[in-house]
C-alpha cells in the first residue's frame, strides 16, 4: 500500500470519524469490491442508471492514454444488495481496448464488472489512484436516502499494462460501520 | 464469489461463532492479504520460517499442474506488525514459472508475495479454492500465543493461465474481530 494513501485514510477519518476496517478495505483494496459485497452482504447485483459511448475529452484521454475523441464507454450503476443500495460506481473504458465478449457483457447485461473480468478469466492489477471525501452531491444523497458524508476512491483496472477500466466507487459512511 | 465458499464461511460460523466482516473479507477476498493488512494494522512486515526448494510430490505436481518431481520454492513466512504475529502463510511456487528478478525477491528478501507482484507490476487473478476451519495445531497456538480457532484458506494466483502461486493463509479467529 503506497504511504499516500495511506495518509489519505487517515485525513478522512479527520473528517469523517473513524473507519471500519471494512470501509477501509472497500477504499483501498486491490481485489474485485463485488466479491466483497458478495460476502458481506449476500449476492449483489447492479442498476445501470447511465450506459452510453462517449468520445474522450482531453483529461479522461490523458487519464485513460488514448487520443482525444477515441471513444470510452461511460457506465453508472448502483451495486445493490436485496435490500439496499450499496455502491455507486462509475466506469470509463476504452472501448478499442476491450474484446468482443467483454464488451458484449460490458454492454447488454447488468453485471457487475468483477464479475465480468472472472469470467472472462482475465489476469490484471488495480492501482489506486486516491481516495477522499466526495463533495456535496445532492444525486448520491437521493441514491443513498442519507446526508452522510460520501467516501469515494479513484482506481485503474491494468491490463496489457494499459488501463482496461477507470473506475470511481462511492457509498456513504453510513454503510459497512461494522 | 462461488456459492460453495459463500456457504462454507456460513458453516465456519456455526463452529467458531460469527465472523466479523474484515474476517470474511480476509478469508475470500482476490485481492492483495498484503495490502489489506497494511490499511488495518499499519506496515506490516514478515519473518521467514522455512524458505527451501522441493521436489513436487504426486499431490503437489497434480495441484499446481506441473510434473513430479519438479522443483518448487516451498515458503513459510508470520506476517506481522510491530505488535503481533497476523497471518500464518505457506506458500509454493513452481521455479520453472518465476521470472529471474521475482525470484530472487522471493529468495533472498523478506517480502510479502503481494509486495513482490505490484513492484513486478504483475497482472494476476486469484482463485479460492477452500475456506475452513483448521484442524487441532500446536504450532499454531503457539506462534499466535492462543488456543483460538484457527481459520484458513487456499487460494491460487493465476498468471499467463497457470498456478504461479499456491497459498496457503491461517489466522486466529481472536484476529480481526472488529
Amino acid at each position: 500500500m503506497e504511504q499516500n494513501i495511506l495518509d489519505d485514510i487517515k485525513n478522512m477519518e479527520k473528517h469523517v470519524g473513524k473507519l471500519s476496517s471494512a470501509q477501509k478495505i472497500l477504499l483501498t483494496t486491490d481485489g474485485s469490491v463485488t466479491t466483497i459485497l458478495d460476502v458481506l452482504k449476500g449476492h449483489v447485483h447492479i442498476n445501470t442508471l447511465i450506459q452510453e459511448f462517449v468520445p474522450a475529452g482531453k483529461e479522461m484521454a490523458r487519464n485513460l492514454d488514448i487520443e482525444e475523441g477515441e471513444i470510452v464507454n461511460y457506465r453508472v450503476v448502483v451495486i445493490k444488495s436485496d435490500l439496499e443500495p450499496l455502491i455507486y460506481a462509475v466506469s470509463l473504458v476504452p472501448i478499442k481496448r476491450l474484446d468482443k465478449n467483454f464488451k458484449e457483457d460490458l454492454i447488454k447485461a447488468d453485471i457487475p464488472i468483477g464479475r465480468i473480468l472472472k469470467k472472462h478469466d482475465i489476469e490484471s492489477r488495480r492501482e489506486v489512484i486516491s481516495v477522499f471525501v466526495e463533495e456535496d452531491d445532492e444525486n448520491l444523497r437521493e441514491i443513498f436516502n442519507t446526508n452522510s458524508p460520501m467516501l469515494s476512491r479513484i482506481y485503474y483496472i491494468i491490463h496489457h499494462d494499459e488501463v482496461l477500466i477507470s473506475l470511481k466507487e462511492t457509498f456513504p459512511y453510513s454503510l459497512f460501520q461494522e
